[in-house]
């Protein structure tokens, strides 16, 4: 089924809003085993009837965002119902829901909110649990005049409308459109660890020569997702065969990420781990506590900037700073032990470095820094890592190494490979 | 001038890569006035050539990203090679970068590799310091022949590559082929504290009246920015009636985040900032780190996700929160004192409150969250704020509601508008 994406919205080309709908859209559909041949995003403006009118001709499923709201810049619904030729209709449902929105919030529907509620005869109101524009399908047959033989969905641009809409009622019209393929599988491997280049090394050349095989490389934040999709016993004997060359860098298999994967594995043996960051200045704490339920396996973080915030809250000695520097292994293991004695936890995480762009030094250059991992009753660790570039590059992958050194500890794996 | 994005690459339409470089060029290009007339992202493949061909007969200029690296499925520089009929010719220049390169790193130049070396005839190569794949332009003339009056610029895809050959070496063959418009400005005033619908309410119709402004609103992370395009003397007109309806909310006139702001506010002061978080996790911190420069403003940051963590750091009563919660105005007060006590800071932001999805009550519900603000020397300040939805919604607005309230304070304004 060739399904194509219209993002619409003069912000997404202006470059103020990242176009996180479209990578969203595209997780969803490939989990339908679809992958969108096209997205085409333009300004709001007439050139949207363009933009529909292509991809309407190409496909048979277009999903098109934006421009459904309240304001005279809104035109997708008026665009679509032009380029079928189609009246607008007031409908009862969602004028109702409208007088409901507006009523509980004490205001009056607007005229230009009543706009919202008109529909193009023959389509089908997608009502809006989380706002007031309601999206809309048109089943290709309202298209078949114009020679066209495509599903149209124009669906809310914010994401908050846009996701639970396009989950509970727009995928379950492509199930009901697609045909049944039951024996095709998709997997995702996610890596963490290794670079792709020794990815591809360690598994592509026999991953190739399996027929059917459809291999893929997504490389995510901080980790690649090696992506198996084909029949399901041949995406099963891949998988099988990727754990054999690299299982202990594969981090999951379900997709989720290694903050996920750490407070799992965490909770199942209750345990709790504390954070000391110098340099990743409470990335790794924030990671953690971005995972719901994480209050069960993490109580304590210290952002320790400041040399003297490493001795007065983690017992770090000053000495121990002032002969070795801030950014060393010495520091970093004092760090997490220091964490881990005054948090009372079973493991304890610590990071010093250089995130820069100043303060690098000939011997210990911008990128350096060192990761240490203390566990009760077991020997501390550390890793000296580096990672030279762009600030945020740097926290996200220093944040990922340190995480990744709990993780090898959790499942028994060699800690510092 | 018009100027189409085309992005090549599989990972974007399955949606495993956010596309970020369109958000980013669409950015370049709107600060140099001008503004993308349609983005297309195509996954890897022979249909790159239909989407370049489509694009340079429509425009003037087409930025394309991705599928230049030494990989089968990176097919970009062949296929715009077939499109205008030229022949890939090795690069000197190139081969020399990628001998070094290599060298550098002790590995021989692969056969895939050396295929990055070969550039279209006519073309100019644009070197990438911070990867192998050259970026290439293709001057208009070359597309002649095919009837096309488009300048052609083929980009890496990764990011860390992509940036710096955009501004150091497209930008300027840009700015050469733009015409002089010495009068035209853009600025964008960032608003926060404020939602668009309060902002809409309070300027749209003056501005709206004020002939040849083009005015815009881009929903940022946790503000809004106010866009006001045109002529220099009526943006200036523009940009004056908005400090004098929302002043003390907006932020910056210069595209500055809040963490830059808060930085540069302390910085001037010479003035420290600690931080205290529950629910937020180390997000403020995190935040706050983000900024070059953070730690001449930012040493002690505490992480008391647990109560324990908030009596044993923060010196908050365990009565205290037995007889108010843990989520109540009296605790983020105290937890806000005694961080200011502890790391000998001039200001210290607390936060408690609860991000759900679990853990809400009747009174509390999920969402709920107080931010207390401490300074030396001045009253201790709380807000309750409300928040509902999704964790990582939380975290982030929660964080931008408590630098809100420093940023006021260390403008002078009242903190708790």
């Amino acid at each position: 089924m060739r399904i194509e994406i219209v993002n619409t919205g003069t912000e997404l080309v202006l470059g103020d809003t990242i176009n996180t709908n479209a990578a969203w859209l595209g997780q969803r559909l490939a989990a339908l085993g679809l992958e969108v041949s096209r997205q085409t995003i333009v300004p709001d403006g007439a050139i949207i009837k363009v933009a529909i009118a292509e991809a309407a001709a190409r496909s048979e499923v277009v999903l098109i965002t934006g421009g459904l709201g309240p304001t005279n810049d809104d035109v997708t619904r008026e665009c679509t119902a032009e380029l079928l030729e189609l009246p607008l209709e007031p409908s009862a449902e969602v004028m109702a829901h409208l007088e409901g929105y507006f009523t509980q919030r004490n205001k009056p529907v607007s005229e230009a909110t009543k706009r919202q509620a008109m529909a193009p005869r023959g389509s089908q109101v997608l009502m809006n649990a989380f706002g007031t524009a309601p999206g809309l399908y048109l089943p290709a047959v309202l298209g078949a005049a114009r020679g066209w033989n495509a599903h149209l969905f124009l669906l809310p641009g914010p994401p908050r409308e846009l996701k639970p809409m396009m989950e509970n009622q727009v995928e379950p019209i492509l199930r009901s459109l697609l045909p049944d393929d039951a024996d095709r599988a998709v997997l995702y491997q996610k890596i963490t660890g290794m670079g792709e280049s020794d990815i591809v090394e360690h598994i592509q050349a026999d991953l190739e020569a399996m027929p059917g095989l459809e291999l893929g490389y997504c490389i995510g934040k901080g980790d690649v997702d090696v992506r198996l999709a084909g029949a399901a016993d041949v995406v099963a004997k891949a998988a099988a065969l990727v754990r054999l060359k690299v299982g202990d860098f594969i981090l999951s298999e379900d997709r989720r990420v290694i903050e996920e994967v750490v407070v799992d594995l965490l909770a199942e043996r209750g345990e709790w781990v504390a954070t000391a960051e110098s340099c990743t200045g409470g990335t790794i704490a924030s990671r953690i506590t971005d995972v719901s339920g994480s209050s069960g396996v993490f109580g304590h973080g210290f952002v320790t900037y400041a040399n003297e915030a490493k001795t007065k809250h983690l017992g770090v000695p000053a000495d121990l700073i002032a002969s070795h520097g801030a950014v060393s292994e010495e520091v970093a293991r004092a760090m997490a032990e220091g964490c881990l004695a005054t948090a009372g936890a079973d493991h304890a995480l610590a990071v010093t470095g250089i995130a820069g762009p100043s303060g690098g030094t000939p011997e210990k250059p911008v990128g350096t820094v060192f990761v240490a991992l203390a566990s009760r009753g077991q020997e501390t660790v550390c890793r000296k890592l580096f990672f030279p570039g762009a600030r945020d590059r740097f926290k996200l992958l220093t944040s990922q190494g340190a995480l990744e050194m709990l993780r090898r500890r959790l499942r028994g794996i060699n800690p510092t490979p």
